[in-house]
């Protein structure tokens, strides 16, 4: 097995292509600990340089994904469909799109991480609700989509378990901003949820994982190549990441602005957003003809609160207080808050989303170890979006926080991540581009 | 400290440069086992394929060397010059070179390496003479050295404990063959034993490290440009290694061979490469004005006996048995023999290196693995040459072994090993070019 890998890591490092049953054989030693991390890490450092072409990516998340365990719901007869997101700053659209897609028809088996570094984690948004439970075993699951349609939950260590040690060693090895490598990563996890559609939103932009458009482009292109191979039809809208996503960064205070959303009254950059990847999701579920009529479907259900009522019946079934959709005040509270007011006139020049995240997590909010406990209160709910023209002492967000120290940080925070000026660039449009198999359209506005 | 391991990785991984500190913080971090294995081998790798430029080779061996011990020999007030050889198959230059040079008043700090894979090493044949020590302190071949002006030890684990670690690692992740990180390894060893002045025999053809004679003469370059910016004075020959050196290819065996080198009875291209290396060494060691006058002083040190002496002595101070250079049958001597003759009539195409170096693997005398013990009295030795014309019958080498099926895998070995043909191509020639910090240029007998 040494030598084998050996053989491996010498053609990669030679720029040579492994072969389907190589990437077998070396990842399923991998995840049975016969291969050592050094090797692996030579070898994902050979493959980060060299590339993976088409057919080995492919290979590699067959090979990841047959390591573990998959959900079967094609019994249930009805599409199945999960959202993916590159990870962004403000980004609660799952808790949104997942009971509003359900509600109309389409099995949505979520499955999601914890947040690390700058981006927040839709399990520990959650978690903010009091009692939630997202370690659901896959058998639970199962029954819950059956009977609700959704489940929302942590990827378990049955899936994909070469692919969680894998990503493990490549954080610590500077090997993770390979487009082969994620597009690999992230299809065999969702693979293993048994979908027939999958939307991704692909951010770009300072905030985002991979800032550049074009690399963006190339994730979407990869990962859709990966679940057309599959009969998994894949659809990618490429969305800004150059600012925050609405106002509320911060656990609890997303999942607030994620229940306004549902009920039509959220920030419209959410709402826009949730739009889009809703409607995606209804037409690859079979639950709407087109487009167009999805979203008049969503609107429905967003405005006799149906979704809503799906919004309960999941918290509800994950052993959450679903009385927090109708009265978000049971969700934890932060100790202390206080405006931020503009220190000038001009215009908002910038909001810089790494600086945010940054700022939730040294207030407590977010982790920087994947062992570290989150204070789901903390966070800001910032109101002024790049563009806007502000008086000076004007408020432009809230910081909330444990205590004064906290404040003071998140002021300080917030003074370094949002610039005034007296003229501003333009922000990046909230969603530039749509990728399906066929090619790359300018996005239009259903 | 994971942190700027993290950092460099991903600096290295870019093609971007590594500074002197961090080389040292990185090398130290690494040593003391605070950085894993894991994130040195992805440094490696990207090292490997990004390469590094003068400064940073220069810098990793100050790096390595800075790690470990190292001797001090300035107070002895000669030169202290040693040879280093990138490896071959029945190459035991060194141990004629050693007694000869000391023997004509320069210094020989020689520390060497154990045999593995295909090629010898000289510690193993050292002690194939009975009762030879090669693990001395440094303060045991100081005292040595002052005393008969040569030791011929074993690498301690007190020198450049760092490259030991790294090396070890490189050999399982395909990271060996980098000229700059050979050199550094290399260079970091033999700057350990004090030396002013260095010769190194840099082999090409199919049995040596690196066949191709432009990567041969880059390693040549990288560690002449290392020793000059030290104060190290380095002279390279390039050597044939496209068929053994000498006819001897075993431990016990290549001794006894040296042994009649040292008498002046020794095959010609062994004496030619210990004359042609031994001048570059008395000449950088000041103990001889020209390669004219130092050739012509050895050719009296081995005609008047005074360089087997000085072998005696070293033997004498490290337990051997003496009496070896007057009488070799003290040494080990194989269960079984048998000739190898020709099959048929024609000119030596190929006598194999590697072929014959396994072979003697296979029989008992090398390592395939570090831990491998060896026996020393096996091996071959192969009279025929490239471009000899040979009839059928006629003995072309004889096999030394345990037993019959030794004898019976030796002739297997010697079959493939060596083709006859109807035609040959000349073989390379046995020294052909002269590498110094002023250029490279073809090689001319003295």
């Amino acid at each position: 097995v040494t030598a084998l890998a050996q053989r491996l890591i010498e053609r990669k490092r030679d720029g040579g292509r492994i072969e389907p049953g190589e990437w077998r054989a070396l990842t399923n030693a991998y995840a049975a600990g016969h291969v050592p991390d050094y090797q692996m890490a030579a070898f994902l450092m050979a493959a980060y340089i060299r590339g993976l072409d088409r057919a080995e990516t492919s290979s590699l998340t067959d090979a990841m994904l047959s390591t573990g365990a998959h959900l079967s719901l094609e019994h249930l007869g009805i599409g199945r469909v999960d959202k993916h997101s590159t990870g962004g700053v403000g980004d609660k659209v799952s808790l949104v799109l997942a009971p509003l897609v359900a509600s109309l028809g389409v099995a949505v088996p979520m499955m999601s991480g914890r947040g690390l570094g700058h981006t927040g984690g839709t399990l520990d948004k959650l978690e903010s609700i009091p009692g939630f439970r997202t370690t659901l075993s896959l058998a639970d699951a199962t029954r819950q989509i059956e009977r609700i349609g959704c489940a929302m939950l942590g990827q378990s260590a049955e899936i994909a378990p070469a692919d969680r040690k894998m990503y493990a060693l490549r954080d610590a090895t500077s090997t993770v901003e390979s487009i082969p490598l994620i597009a690999a990563s992230i299809m065999s996890k969702k693979l293993a949820e048994g979908l027939s559609g999958l939307v991704l939103d692909v951010k770009r932009g300072s905030g985002a994982f991979l800032p550049e458009l074009d690399r963006g482009l190339e994730l979407a292109r990869t990962m859709i190549d990966l679940g057309v191979d599959r009969g998994c039809a894949v659809v990618a809208l490429i969305t800004a990441m150059d600012r925050p996503l609405g106002r509320a960064c911060g656990n609890a205070l997303e999942v607030e602005e994620a229940i306004h959303t549902l009920r039509g009254e959220g920030p419209p950059d959410v709402l826009g957003v949730v739009y889009a990847l809703g409607a995606e999701m209804l037409v690859l579920g079979g639950a709407a003809p087109s487009l167009d009529a999805a979203r008049r479907a969503m609107e429905v259900a967003v405005s006799s609160g149906k979704a809503a009522r799906k919004f309960e019946e999941i918290i509800d079934a994950q052993g959450g207080n679903a009385a927090v959709v109708d009265d978000p005040s049971v969700l934890p509270q932060a100790g202390a808050c206080e405006l931020f007011l503009a220190p000038r006139a001009g215009v908002v020049a910038c909001v810089e989303p790494r600086a945010v995240g940054r700022g939730v997590t040294a207030l407590g909010g977010g982790r920087t170890r994947i062992e570290d406990s989150v204070d789901p209160s903390v966070g800001f709910v910032i109101t002024a979006k790049p563009g806007d023209v502000v008086q000076n002492g004007e408020p432009l967000a809230t910081v909330f926080a444990r205590d004064r120290a906290g404040i003071d940080a998140g002021l300080t925070t917030l003074r370094r991540a949002i610039a005034i000026a007296d003229e501003a660039e333009p922000p990046l449009p909230l969603i530039s581009h749509r990728v399906t198999s066929a090619g790359v359209t300018p996005f239009e506005h259903a």
